[in-house]
């Protein structure tokens, strides 16, 4: 089909997007006569009407001019679709092609397979009005707008020969997190990487309101998306004859342009520098409600925010019902299907077939691709241990070398990246720059250092683009591990939930294959946030992942490196989890070998023999979760057998949070037997939490020795002090947990006087310390552990 | 001083930058010896290095060429600074203007002061190291980067004399919020609002990366800064000698444009539609670090990552020693300040005086200018109730006939704006549009409704911007209500944690006063939003909000329209706090007259008797929070009554959740008494809450009668369907709940088997309707309560 088009393909190009708004419109409306064979009566119509109309005909426009395009040229191309709210389109298209019938076999390319099209759409136990997990060949939930280029790049990376378009929607434009995906093109590599089209579907509107972009004139659109690093080739109108010629125009230009720009970079010598091209984009200008009614109720509905939703809602006016009749007739149904309902072969034959259909393009199921990573024996990464406590390591330097050595050993299959926001030296990750370098397109100055065009380590200041790039990598096969300052993992709370739900409902439809975990490091965590102060401190990420379903939340706090390197392991190796693993960067005391650690990593907690007193039948356990808490806990225990030495302690150590939960709540929880077996069913746990107290609360309730669990934690006290002082602010100090034991063992009530003594003292003499000399007691700073 | 600058001048204005820069470093780095009287000795030299050098030298050549616009033009100016960790510069700067004597009287202008100014900071017990509550003439916590812009904006509206000087560093322009941040100038109305004044800090690096805009060449910044809508003017280079002057020049044309602006737009005739201007802004380019070492350990450092944080730390060398005491004795401290420590007068004289000062601007201690709002009687807009159950209504359209009046009444006073999403119709309270626009700069088109460039209705399709605007206008002294979608406000939660932060440290600093507090609408909320599915549904920033403390945290569950008008109406006249209001606008059973209703909001939580049965001694205490689970125990009450007539039954509703909390931990809990009194301490409760069900464990694990408290809430179960298949799905329905009850109760175990072949039964009846019809039950849609 060269272009210009000849009429004959511009009627056949018109026809198919006249199905598809068909289809689209069906199913927001109709329950029963999907050929309209008969008038259409009030019955036919679903009683309750949602869905969103408004961005539908220019997603379904979009759609058949890139099916024509990937036919002609033979084009791998995946589509991301960010006005969401556009499903009834992108279903309508992936019934079309077919794929929908062999994904649901009920919804058959028939009459009745057309009826139940349409009644599963926005119904109960059907499908959701939106693009969804449920949705052929989306790997995009578009509920929530903003995240659509930052998915799509992620999609890209790695795939050379994957073109990944991506409307987005010009509300979507205003969000934050789309503001700042434009400058994704910086890191995108035309030689190595896959190419992202980006259309900015300029349809004027949002609920309510006119949208930002398509206010400010062309002019000024036009420097701003210069300014991002894009051409912009506008496609502007509302006659369809008209567009349709303009728009298959615009799409032979944007691929000519994109080939050109990675042959260029592929067939450049080795010597040249790469050079970061300006990228296509279409600017897509077509009325909100396209071809839908035009005026309602005496008001203008099309080209209009009226549009947005469901034109037509009242059906108790019979006007209303003539004037849907007419607007689904104006499509001209009868030549688009046969009678028996199938999309006649001259517009069948329009699309692709097989898997270069975008709704069946294997990377839009990415687990179908899925490598499993090459992993080295993380134990040869092990911290030696001589005994508990004779070591120091920064547990994320030690993660490091074994980063580099998944990131060496997956260079060839290029299929895993790092991801940090500015932060993977100073989270001390940087031993991967050995082997790969920071992804950089823009310009590099001599001083720079470990940027690459080739790098495989993703650093931008922010976070929405690391978690986006991520998520569009794993949801297309590949692995990857997103490092973060735990405060700042709030920023994409809203995006954890939505990939969280996304993997819980694509967990249960069968033809969607698993996908790596979404693996987060959390480190720079608020216990060594002391340098930076009260901004920087927050371990409520944890209280945000624990809020997910259990079959898709895990979270780790491992005591040491060797606990980390363990745990890490098992996440590389995981699949639809969200794994948050928490630890520290600062040198700190290590404490079990690498065979204990995995043996306690993979129970999740233990009781931790070597470091408890008598521990058979204790006064107290003393518990610990996160490496801060833990230190500080074996310090109370140096204390307590200083002061008291007839005391009786256990120490537990919880790596794996979630076995603190009912087994019947998680699988992961121990059963209330082991539970009680570790924490007694009568004796006071002092437990020492790296995160906000009311967590364990919230996990124990239900065991039976809750009433005696008594937790500290983080509570909102902090300021730019010394890393000892911040465990004092919070009451998570060791002499703080000495004298809760003491406090606590009956036994003991005639010492607690002392202790309380004893304790205030020690609190004068530290604050007094760290006001005079701006450092920790030497107690503290040489505290180390001895048996 | 006119420019060009003469040398004199250009001299004393090097001089001012140079004291500024000099108490930078000195606050960095000593503990002793300020002046540099003695050779710096390793003693000198804090044992703890935590700061960032490399934006402040830019960071305070801004400040002194804005005090001299100042001072040549009387302007009335505050600053937002983007790269907060910049905060020694910004302490310097106060500490130079003599207001930071005035608000800490130990920092005294005084050889002995400089050496408390220098070893306060990053010090235990002193101040924090980025700007912070603590830095006079900040409203901008400059921890977390991306939030200066918005503020920069929420600041100006509404104050037509103020300048909002917001520097904006270039890796926070990464960030998603700020890059969205930049279209706020389509919101900015030249006539009635004051002036943001934009300066990109271009120089050049991050933590550990060049930034993204450093690198893209000036032809594409310009153009992207064009497409934000501003002209930008380039000041860069790193001689002082020249930069002084530049700066200068292009601080007077920036201003002349923005009284150019203002002019036109505020002695326009009346029938001129407003126009957007081009408005100026200024990109500083100039070295990471300058004026810092140039060479550490044979590496460059200024102009380079290196610079960011302390380019010198490693004293255990005297080669660094020396450096630093070069480094100090560059800036010629001995011209700066007298032999006792003072400014010299010649410098001090350049600085403005009283209010002028930006240290000491009113604006930015928000609280001294804060007014109450004029509010209506909220009694005058309440739902009519002539029994509990006999009327519906829509709770958000009632308060938006409220919030209408709220607007009318302060219109004069210019301080009350309403934000929200793009959804303030779709929430219901559009009524506002009566008395006030959405405001808007952009293109208007015939077809748009309610749009005004004098509106005071925010509407962006972000909630980084409503919330970043929000804050800012509260912080500089007045009032608003921000308006989401219950799911999406998460996009905000870590927005939220650092005002929460703000708010807690603020408190306790004496001469910070009250600012109004946060009030969020969250509507559209997880129950209804069976429209759009998934990934809309989530109840979740309840938990985010109530993981704050005790003095800053409140969450209200009104349960009709006129307990939502009282909590509203105590809202807006509460001060720094941050509540939290949830509230459904779907037509919706009303329960209490406006009196009960203020009687109940005040109490937080209370017995509904005129519900109940036999309730001075219950069987079960039915329980709820929200506006669906109270209809849901309602209409289990009513089952209850039909199917075991002899059950005796509490209801208990609660409004305020913190109730629930020992008042040990919260001043809202309710003392022990008083919530046994409530919840009995023995019998069951079957506890039906609007968000996740741990959040009511956590709140209650240490009352009593904890281990009969029976929770169903949200538990991640949801999709396209009806309201009522919603509540099914988690186990919130009317029947699980009366099933609940029965189950509970020991005397009535004879009842159970029976109970629970009526559920299933029941839910097979439900499932099946939905199924074939698309709709709930009639038995559930045309309930309704009746004793």
């Amino acid at each position: 089909m060269p272009v210009p088009l000849s009429p004959e393909i511009v009627a056949t190009l018109d026809a198919y997007w006249r199905a598809a708004n068909y289809l689209s419109v069906g199913q927001i409306y109709l329950c029963g006569n999907p050929l309209l064979e008969q008038p259409l009566a009030r019955s036919d119509v679903k009683p309750r009407l949602l869905g969103h109309w408004g961005t539908t005909p220019g997603v379904n426009f979009v759609y058949v001019h890139l099916n024509r395009l990937i036919v002609d040229h033979d084009l791998d191309m995946i589509y991301v679709i960010g006005p969401g709210h556009g499903g009834p389109g992108l279903v309508a298209n992936a019934y079309l092609e077919g794929s929908y019938t062999e994904h649901y076999p009920a919804i058959e390319r028939s009459r009745s397979g057309m009826e139940r099209l349409f009644r599963q759409f926005s119904w109960p136990g059907g499908i959701p009005s939106h693009v969804s997990p449920e949705t052929p060949g989306s790997i995009h939930e578009g509920g929530e707008l903003g995240y659509s280029l930052a998915h799509a790049y992620g999609a890209a990376f790695d795939n050379p020969d994957l073109i990944v378009a991506c409307i987005i929607g010009d509300g979507e434009a205003e969000t934050g997190p789309l503001a700042a995906s434009w400058h994704s093109n910086k890191f995108l590599n035309p030689a190595r990487d896959g190419a992202v089209l980006p259309i900015l579907h300029l349809n004027g509107f949002k609920i309510a309101n006119p949208t930002v972009l398509a206010r400010i004139g062309r002019e000024e659109l036009t420097d701003l998306l210069h300014g991002y690093g894009h051409e912009p080739y506008f496609v502007e109108g509302d006659d369809p004859a008209i567009l349709h010629q303009v728009m298959a125009e615009t799409l032979e230009v944007v691929l000519r342009d994109i080939k050109t720009i990675q042959s260029e970079a592929r067939t450049a010598p080795a010597s040249m520098p790469p050079r970061r091209p300006r990228w296509p984009m279409i600017v897509l200008k077509t009325p909100k409600g396209w071809t839908g009614p035009k005026v309602v109720d005496g008001l203008p509905v099309e080209g209009t925010w009226r549009a947005h939703q469901v034109p037509l809602a009242d059906f108790s006016k019979p006007e209303h019902l003539h004037q849907l009749e007419n607007w689904m007739r104006s499509y001209r149904p009868s030549e688009l299907f046969h009678t028996n309902g199938k999309l006649r072969d001259e517009l069948s034959n329009l699309a692709p077939t097989g898997h270069r259909r975008m709704s069946s393009n294997p990377h839009a199921n990415g687990g179908s691709l899925l490598q499993p990573l090459s992993l080295p024996d993380f134990r040869d990464f092990a911290v030696a241990m001589p005994a508990p406590g004779a070591v120091e390591a920064e547990a994320t330097r030690v993660l490091g070398h074994y980063l580099r050595e998944v990131m060496r050993l997956n260079l060839e299959q290029r299929n895993f990246r790092l991801f940090g926001p500015d932060e993977t030296a100073s989270n001390r990750l940087d031993a991967v720059y050995d082997v790969s370098g920071k992804a950089w397109m823009a310009e590099i100055d001599p001083v720079d250092m470990d940027l690459s065009a080739t790098g495989r380590v993703m650093e931008v200041l922010s976070e929405h683009l690391c978690q986006g790039w991520l998520e569009g990598y794993l949801l297309t096969g590949r692995h990857g591990v997103f490092s973060c300052y735990e405060a700042f993992t709030h920023i994409v709370d809203s995006m954890l939930n939505q990939h969280a739900k996304w993997l819980k409902v694509s967990r249960n439809i069968p033809w969607r294959r698993p996908i790596a975990s979404l693996n987060y490091l959390l480190t720079s965590h608020v216990w060594r946030q002391d340098h930076n102060g009260l901004s920087h401190q927050d371990p409520g990420f944890i209280d945000q992942v624990a809020n997910k379903t259990s079959d898709i939340a895990r979270v780790y706090l491992p005591p040491d490196a060797n606990c980390l390197l363990s745990v890490a392991d098992h996440c590389l190796r995981s699949r639809d989890y969200v794994n948050l693993i928490v630890a520290g960067k600062q040198p700190e005391w290590q404490w079990l070998g690498i065979d204990e650690a995995v043996r306690h990593c993979t129970a999740g907690a233990g009781i931790w023999h070597w470091a408890g007193v008598e521990d058979e039948d204790p006064d107290v356990v003393m518990a610990c979760a996160g490496d801060v808490p833990t230190l500080e806990t074996l310090a109370a225990v140096t204390l307590l057998r200083e002061y008291v030495p007839d005391i009786r302690i256990r120490v537990v150590n919880v790596v794996d949070l979630m076995v603190l939960e009912p087994r019947s709540e998680h699988p992961h929880g121990l059963d209330d037997h082991g539970f009680d077996a570790i924490f007694t069913t009568d004796r006071p746990v002092i437990f020492a939490f790296h995160g906000f107290p009311a967590m364990i609360h919230k996990l124990t309730y239900r065991r039976a020795n809750h009433r005696n669990i008594h937790v500290r934690g983080y509570k909102q006290e902090g300021t730019t002090t010394t890393p000892f002082d911040m465990v004092v602010l919070n009451d998570l100090d060791r002499y703080r947990l000495a004298l809760d034991a003491i406090e606590r063992v009956p036994r003991l009530a005639d010492r607690v006087a002392t202790a309380r003594d004893r304790y205030w003292t020690t609190m004068e003499r530290h604050k007094l310390y760290i006001a005079e000399r701006g450092e920790d007691m030497p107690e503290v700073r040489d505290w180390r552990w001895s048996t």
